[in-house]
């Protein structure tokens, strides 16, 4: 697969080269320019909101597929990548980790089915994170559709654990998420691109990847 | 609510005689013969195959519903209790612990979605306990539907943990079920009491006790 | 070994009945009277301070060994039990659980190795528990030297997890009880009665019941 | 500090280059050769055992400290080391992390008072391993001085993770220790080279470190 790179020399940029180092990178979009030789099959851009613009003209003048991740995206300019679903695949997504994804998904399905067990959440982090509860935390609590007490533990170099929890009087049962390391993202990513790739023009969830394109509610 | 309960004066009776504690036992049905004053709303059985002909007679005697979770049913005993469903609710299940059934639902449906991980299972039970894997994991395993090895540990007094653990290159997601009690089975038992007399007639399964009536497929 | 058993018609009366099965029960001190018949080894009292007099008195008279794990004792009272110790064997403690006080002292010795961690408590009890940090963990707390966040989750049926963690920028470590059945503390009187019937007359903690009479700092 | 390191260009040299980079590296010996202003406090040596010689030579030259954790040394090579300690501070140990060596010293230390319980090992790590149970399940296990089952998971891309699980009739206690990332060992080598840039002269292990130079049994 050939590839486009959108903020190349950016830590996730590095990430990214890393993990998909099986397939061909032919194109770089950064604050200096671009580089490159040949047509990408698909552009991933996991930068900043202000390179969008120059993603989507790129995008479109390669009729190409786009993986975007980009945090902070403004609503007029999510609907301008919603937009670009009409011409190409895109797959767009705030959190690209598919464990956290198939969490999420669980939890919102089988959430109501525990609805008279008892539930908490517990999550640990490195002791550089400010925020508590985590992103993901109250990702998992809102899939989950009820308030629950959530416990932050602020420790060492820990990427990120999540536990769901649920107690009834005779058993527990609990759903943990671990992320091993930072690389998590990337390799999200690169299961998006080759997704991407090989799909029709239209605009994808990261859930959509992981369950081959289906629609999901 | 009134309930009848066949086996009375076992371990498993007891147990149910103790959870059931906020409702009226009106009928016993025993080795030893009847008691009872009253005519039950459901019959509660989860004691040994030879008593099935003494307490599908009780059931219809009394027109009540059924809840039974006897093992060791022949094919032929399965499908009386069946038809018994064309009259009365029946519930009936080999395993009424509420978490493991939930479980297996859950990897049932979400097992595919994790196709591309690895996958294992690790159970700990008491040093009683002679087979290994567990029944438990075994069924856990079905419901995954892929083949993965399983780990028994057998230490001290452990009612039964399971764990299935994926695992991928950035990513670690684990399901954990601990049976905190032996009393487990008396609640799924008291559930689908309550279900089963609320129940139209029918031939049910401990899934449904847990959707609500929904047929699962 | 014969023993004696103060409220033995109690809940935990029970439990030590249950639990000291292979041993034979040759007298009880109830608050309706004395009962038995022959002379016991050793005396377990997990009863009320209110019992303690009648529980020495009886003591002094058999010349038999005590465990005592009743708790509110004033200080005068332990002053009286201590005393006892210069002429029979006594165990007391105010926490019975082998596991606990095994941790309380991995905690005191190799807490100092972990200054420069993260450290952080979690716990989980029942939903009928209504303190907060459980005294256990305060127990742990202290063990440690120093002060950390600690967690409680108050959910189903719980009957007591308690987790010490440690995490550096590269390592997490981590210790974890479970109790898994109330009838630990009975366990532990088991361990203390069969030290105290063969000890030499003192005052002994449960701490050297497990590192085998060896007074520890 | 000012510091040296044998193996520069490797992967572990580089791991350690990035966690000593608030210290000053003054010296690097390669298989190329030479480099380097000043003289270093302390030699960092983490290579091949071919490289022995050169280290030793560089580290008399400048009699500064040692700090060396290459595996595979021959027990001629670890004399010479050890005489080494004879004039200047040496730490040598084959496992720098410094949770993994807690975790010995707590099994060496308080495995006898678990004697009465059951125990098994537990360890997960990434699917690219070959051995099971791994060198750090081997080494808990002689630690803890009795036999017992071990069960290894290979899974994704899981650094590594121990538990050793203690059961009872009533209680389970366990401790488990997790690499979060594969540079614990260039963190421990950190720790070692600050002890032994201020060390007086001797031949300490892993253990000493973290105790402060306090001999352990």
């Amino acid at each position: 697969m050939k590839y486009g790179l959108v903020g190349a020399s950016g830590r996730m940029g590095g990430e990214i080269r890393r993990i998909f180092s099986a397939h061909e990178l032919c194109y770089t979009l950064d604050i200096t320019g671009e580089t490159g030789e040949g047509v990408p099959e698909v552009m991933v851009d996991f930068s900043q909101p202000s390179a969008l613009g120059a993603t989507l003209a790129a995008v479109r003048r390669f009729s190409c597929s786009l993986v975007i991740g980009t945090t902070g995206l403004s609503e007029a300019q999510l609907e301008e990548v919603k937009d670009l679903g009409r011409s190409v695949p895109v797959v767009q997504s705030f959190n690209f980790a598919a464990g956290v994804t198939l969490f999420k998904m669980i939890l919102r399905e089988f959430g109501p089915l525990f609805a008279d067990w008892d539930v908490e959440i517990c999550e640990t982090h490195h002791n550089k994170k400010k925020d508590a509860p985590s992103g993901t935390a109250i990702l998992l609590r809102d899939a989950l559709g009820r308030d629950c007490p959530a416990h932050s533990l602020r420790m060492g170099g820990v990427p990120g654990d999540h536990s769901v929890i649920f107690a009834s009087e005779g058993e527990l049962f609990s759903l943990t998420h671990r992320a091993i390391s930072r690389s998590v993202f990337a390799y999200g990513a690169l299961r998006a691109a080759e997704f991407a790739a090989a799909a029709q023009p239209g605009f994808y969830s990261f859930e959509e990847v992981l369950t081959c394109g289906r629609k999901t509610s």
